[in-house]
């Protein structure tokens, strides 16, 4: 039976961390908010939202909801982010995906200030993640190598196969994998044969989206496999984009639900932590705007 | 014995293409036109610009020098950037590098206009590289890949090893060969055993920097590799990263000098007509000084 990667003690390490953070914050006069905006017409969303809130009350953050009809035009969006970017007292600015088709995302999501773009989805901050510089890194896929690294594995030298190479996960955890001195093969829907990859990898991360991708007989029993997937299950339930029975052929796989997911919520509130020393709180010299 | 990868057929169907450009522009209007900043002390460097100087002549581009002594302060070149970004006659602008040390690389090249950045190191246009949006691709990654479809080969799902991750030529190759649907292996100074990678690749990209990088016991006979390294040797040539001799136990290699090196100088000119575009001239209503 392989290891399994739960994310629960991953996150309650991150989440204990940013307790402290937000409480020597505090200290100094500055209450850590986050700021979410919710466009109404997608349930998921919605509870997603929702489950921020929770999470920010026990970590004693600062957190508003602010909701928008579904019919809400992009101008009066981006007017309301431009405020929450003005506001000294919001350090945090998140915007729930998907948005309604009237919208543009990529303007939206490049309309957050730069050092409070705690999704990581501000063009500045998908630039810092690839050239390594400070910024605010996507938090799945650092969710990704937490996740491995705090169960006692190290990726340096080590064979990586990434399935994967969308803008969100893929594309960043190559950058991140390779500053781990990770050799990094990148397969996606045009590799021809990705079980010929992973079969003779010492570790595999798959972001790809869809279930049952990965299957018992494209791994080996000594693989370590970290899962990035989120599908929806006909119960209404969640699952990767492994297979759940490949955890019987590996040496070790982070579950769905309960693996990464669980790391990236944390993280979220650690990049809050980040977020808030990028914009220097004592000297106020950074410009929110993101024009650095 | 191999197909050698050369590159003046390349370079050339290059430079007719941008001919035929330069004159079209001049029909409107506009004579294109390179300028490059030259810090003395460097005689490779001066070779270089030289040789620029000539290329433009031979394509009907207008060309521009600009020598600085040794001690020239960062502010003052800084200044010389600044003026050349403001002058809409100038299109393209190059700064010859290495600098010397009380300059800040990073600074100096970031402070040319994005769109007058032909050499692709502005960080927008790294970005653009990553993100594949329209922008200034550096040239030598561009050339890599010209000179492999030049010799009638594809990519798309192809196993490919990158020797390489600098941020000039190995970190954008990456994202060059993904979008051509290779699936990419990036190897590098950590990776245990970089022979074990080629040895199961369709084609390598070698683009390290440091000469009998690889050898002929590192190859298989099918392999296809393109050299991007170059290195100077003892009587004051220069070589590739790969051995010379690698070039009798491979299907097709590209030589050094002669191979991806002249490519890179064309695109350079390929660049500036991009350049061009982007900077939109018949409307002005692109910001020059990349802020957009």
């Amino acid at each position: 039976m392989a290891q399994a990667f739960k994310g629960k003690p991953v996150a309650d390490a991150i989440r204990a961390e940013v307790t402290e953070k937000a409480e020597a914050w505090k200290a100094k006069g500055h209450t850590p908010k986050m700021a979410v905006l919710l466009v109404e017409g997608d349930p998921a969303s919605y509870h997603y939202a929702q489950a921020k809130g929770k999470a920010a009350e026990k970590l004693g953050i600062d957190y508003e909801l602010h909701t928008f009809p579904t019919e809400v035009t992009e101008d009066e969006l981006l007017r309301n982010i431009q405020q929450l970017n003005d506001d000294p007292a919001v350090h945090g600015i998140m915007l729930e995906l998907p948005l309604p088709k009237h919208i543009d995302t990529k303007k939206a999501t490049s309309a957050i200030a730069q050092y409070k773009d705690v999704d990581g989805l501000h063009p500045h901050n998908l630039l810092a993640t690839v050239a390594g510089t400070p910024g605010l890194y996507p938090a799945t896929p650092q969710a990704c190598i937490g996740l491995l690294k705090h169960y006692g594995h190290s990726l340096a030298g080590k064979n990586v196969v990434l399935v994967g190479r969308g803008e969100t996960v893929g594309l960043p955890l190559i950058h991140l994998l390779l500053r781990e001195n990770a050799t990094v093969t990148v397969c996606h829907s045009r590799t021809p044969d990705i079980g010929a990859h992973l079969r003779k990898a010492d570790i595999a991360f798959v972001a790809v989206g869809r279930k049952n991708l990965v299957t018992p007989e494209m791994v080996h029993k000594d693989l370590l496999i970290i899962d990035a997937g989120i599908n929806e299950t006909e119960d209404g339930g969640i699952t990767g984009d492994v297979a759940p029975d490949v955890m019987d052929h590996v040496a070790g796989m982070s579950p769905t639900p309960g693996g990464v997911g669980s790391v990236t919520t944390a993280l979220l509130f650690a990049n809050l932590m980040q977020a808030m020393l990028l914009q220097n709180l004592s000297t106020k010299e950074v410009n929110l705007n993101g024009n650095v």
